[in-house]
């Protein structure tokens, strides 16, 4: 039988959970908005040059057109056309309904004001969804809201517990804000005190706004925090957008980290994880308490993401890797999220069930496994 | 129908534009020479072993032998027996004939004297040719002829605009030089000044030769000059000889530069990339002045380049990636650079129309766009 | 043909020479001890899961099961008690006998109590042994047995010519003790002696036990010290368990190193490599005492293993890979490292042949050089 066809068969029936994903924009978007969201750019294209034309733009002209009515392949005039014919309620609609994704674990801390909150999102999708916190988000509202240096401590435990007293898990993005390769080790009170003064000072105050927290000390302190309440923790790590340096993004930096904490039993999810996907994957094969995705790499690697998820199993054991989308804005994101890791993994498995590696018994359970019962287990959510 | 039968059919009538490569050895080479060309060391392979023995040695044996009237997979003694018999002009003259390059974009910065220049490389080729500037080159042609430190700026800065005036673009060796990780600002004038009283001090002078120019001040000032006049700028990144410290090759140690010089619009074209290629390709979708190739990669990886070829192009978007051999004095790299990027980008191509992912329209689209309209587009070549 | 067909009949009839390998636990397993020798993990997977849900563990269930007169794909319980009834002197003699190895280079540095003396393995399978000593055990033992911080030097150097007078030839498991961005001089004997007196010092002492060398400047003793006596050095690099900084295993680390040792010849042998064993390639190409093997990657990877081999022979030449399994403990290692060795080689040049990029001839040769050939060069061993 074709890889195609065994693979299909072995995803057959599955309904998937996302276990980092993003809402979706509800208003209509135009051409540069579109195209904005489907590149981890933060500018425009060259002149004369479009983001359509990227394993990702591909990707979407063949499996998305279709639900939207249009052949595969379609232009890409025609397929943003057509999207506005339909409106952004009904292409939301339908690409979420299609995705067969039955639990939506959304972040709910990047641009919260511009998408579908988590409960707007799984009722369009007809599934379930809990939240997931984001840490950094969570502190800037504390120090927009008012806090002093001494009770800033006291006031973000506070305001993370409440955050995430109903959530599914916890995010951080220190990629971002300082780099992986922070010193792991817990900041001393004092260190936190003189670290929230600085931050909290009186340029930020007269600013008015709430700064942004990008201290390594301060987002050291947020982790060990994070850790307390005992939740998943989801990492940032690889590529993403142009404001992190991906160097300090390689997961192996977060070595020190996972030492220090393996005896707690806190599940940390390493999330995206690509272009260091193997090194993950060792991560993951090393600590018992790691786990991982390369969720924005099938997305963008659209018609190779088959390739990315099968060196994402090279060291990652069965029980270690778990199905994501990490789409954003887009619902054309998540449906192709789960339409490449439904193809990628399936050729995948079926290869090694061709060649004689794999049983199409296991293959069927560890499809189960990454696509739901992984994250059932770590984040605790009830089963289908 | 077979990959190999579409992919052909996807790359049919293609001429393509080597945007970096060096010319051919007129002399006639001995077989420690040929072998000293066919591998990035610096040093010959240990007592009873040859550099035929690789991907290379093994591609060369299998695709250029024909050309030289001999079968596939011809012994080595046997094709530099029959080398030795065309003689260099006549095989040169075939091989370079052969590959289907319309336009060479030749850096003319490395061991000159040896090479054929661009002017002779398309001669051979039945090609047009325009130069590539070598930043480090023209610094230190402007030492050799005399200049002191408080002039070297200026002076460099007018060499620089006289040897680019009708080049095609302009290329660093920073990574060899210092390594990419160098602070991206721009240096002072004092500063610079100073770096080169240390260069060109008295001990170059008592040795009376072109002092090697590896200040990293320099580097940064030949940079900052250099994106004053607004050609592409190439930068060797990723593998090459020994002399270099890959770590410090890798090209995500120029994000700073990347941010720093967005602005100025100046094309920078990342050369090699291997095994950084994924990485680079993130730089080409993160920031709009970035594009790519892995052309030195594609020649020494021979039977394995499809697969490096459709890495690269997992994250990079199609408008930004650009086809070249980084050939240096074998005909041969220039020829196999060209059958090696068809078949690898074609079977490649091939396998996701067959599989359903892409068009064949869009295949044959992007490859005129890696083969020679992205280079037309960016360097502002004319049509062919 | 297949290229299941076409690889098998490549490989057809090669006795292989583990260049890098351990002894087998004497001792009956149970689960656990089991578990923890199929993981580089140094804990035990999270309740409810199992190191068998990982491609070593699907490969063993694969490979070795019927070798234990069970079907391919046994579940973990059947295999486990089909083990227990055979019990490990034959579970140990069918495995080792059915890999086809004929010689076995076995680093005595690891755990040496618990697992079988190369004589005995050789035994077990029918083959040959050759000893490969540690350069960090040795120093190990002569501070355990007395020696002082002034002649600690010169104990060591006659322990190490002593251990390795029979010896194939020498390992350093550096990349665990310091990383291997080491300073890559040799360290002054002044230097030697305070580091020495500083491990040696009041402390271990009192401690009445052997102190673990982990110093850098008596690392890079040791190292130049092995360099003395000619022999083959073997490095620990890439990745392995957990003790290590897998950022500061990389290869390419030792790029100083090898440029200082270059003069020498001895040959320098990079075990393992993964995930930077294209790195690794590169350094192999670059300098001519390089030699690699992607050994425990292969074990570890499963399935998955053909890829991982053919990535590594990008850049390698083919007269600088070497087979080996790193195996460790378990038979089960030593015979699915030549089995996957067998089929990944064999399927990656059965596609090179039937894509017309390789010759048969050729193809049979490098087999041959990867298998034993090499191995018998660098180390000196008789042929078969």
């Amino acid at each position: 039988m074709s890889t195609d066809r065994v693979g299909a068969s072995v995803m057959d029936g599955l309904v998937l959970t996302d276990h980092h994903c993003h809402g979706v924009a509800p208003a209509a978007l135009d051409r540069a908005g579109f195209e904005a969201l489907a590149t981890e750019s933060s500018w425009p294209p060259p002149a004369g040059t479009s983001t359509f034309d990227s394993q990702l733009g591909f990707a979407i002209r063949r499996w998305c057109a279709p639900l939207l009515d249009l052949e595969p392949h379609a232009d890409p005039e025609d397929y943003l056309a057509r999207r506005r014919e339909l409106g952004p309620a009904e292409v939301n609609r339908r690409l979420l309904r299609a995705a067969g994704i039955g639990t939506f674990l959304v972040d709910t801390g990047c641009r919260p004001e511009e998408l579908t909150t988590p409960k707007e999102t799984a009722e369009l999708a007809g599934g379930e969804a809990r939240e997931v916190v984001r840490l950094e988000h969570v502190a800037e509202r504390v120090a927009a809201k008012g806090t002093e240096p001494p009770s800033f401590a006291a006031d973000f435990a506070e305001a993370l517990a409440e955050a995430a007293r109903s959530a599914a898990g916890l995010k951080s993005v220190a990629a971002y804000r300082c780099g992986l390769d922070f010193d792991p080790s817990p900041p001393s009170a004092r260190d936190v005190e003189r670290a929230a003064a600085r931050w909290l000072g009186d340029e930020a105050r007269a600013a008015g706004t709430a700064p942004r927290l990008e201290d390594p000390v301060l987002v050291r302190h947020l982790l060990w925090t994070a850790v307390e309440l005992g939740k998943p923790l989801q990492f940032h790590t690889g590529y993403g957008d142009p404001d992190a340096d991906l160097l300090r993004c390689n997961p192996l930096h977060l070595a020190g980290w996972l030492r220090a904490t393996r005896g707690t039993g806190v599940p940390m999810m390493l999330l995206h994880c690509y272009p260091y996907h193997r090194e993950a994957g060792y991560l993951a094969q090393a600590f018992p308490q790691v786990y991982v995705d390369v969720g924005l790499a099938v997305n963008h690697t659209g018609a190779r993401s088959a390739a990315v998820i099968a060196e994402s199993l090279e060291l990652t054991p069965f029980h270690k890797a778990l199905f994501s989308t990490d789409a954003l804005g887009l619902p054309e994101l998540h449906y192709l999220g789960a339409v490449l890791f439904r193809r990628g993994f399936g050729r995948a498995a079926a290869r090694w069930i061709n060649d004689g590696e794999w049983s199409r018994r296991d293959a069927e359970r560890v499809a189960g496994l990454i696509g739901f019962r992984n994250a059932a287990r770590v984040y605790g959510l009830e089963g289908p």
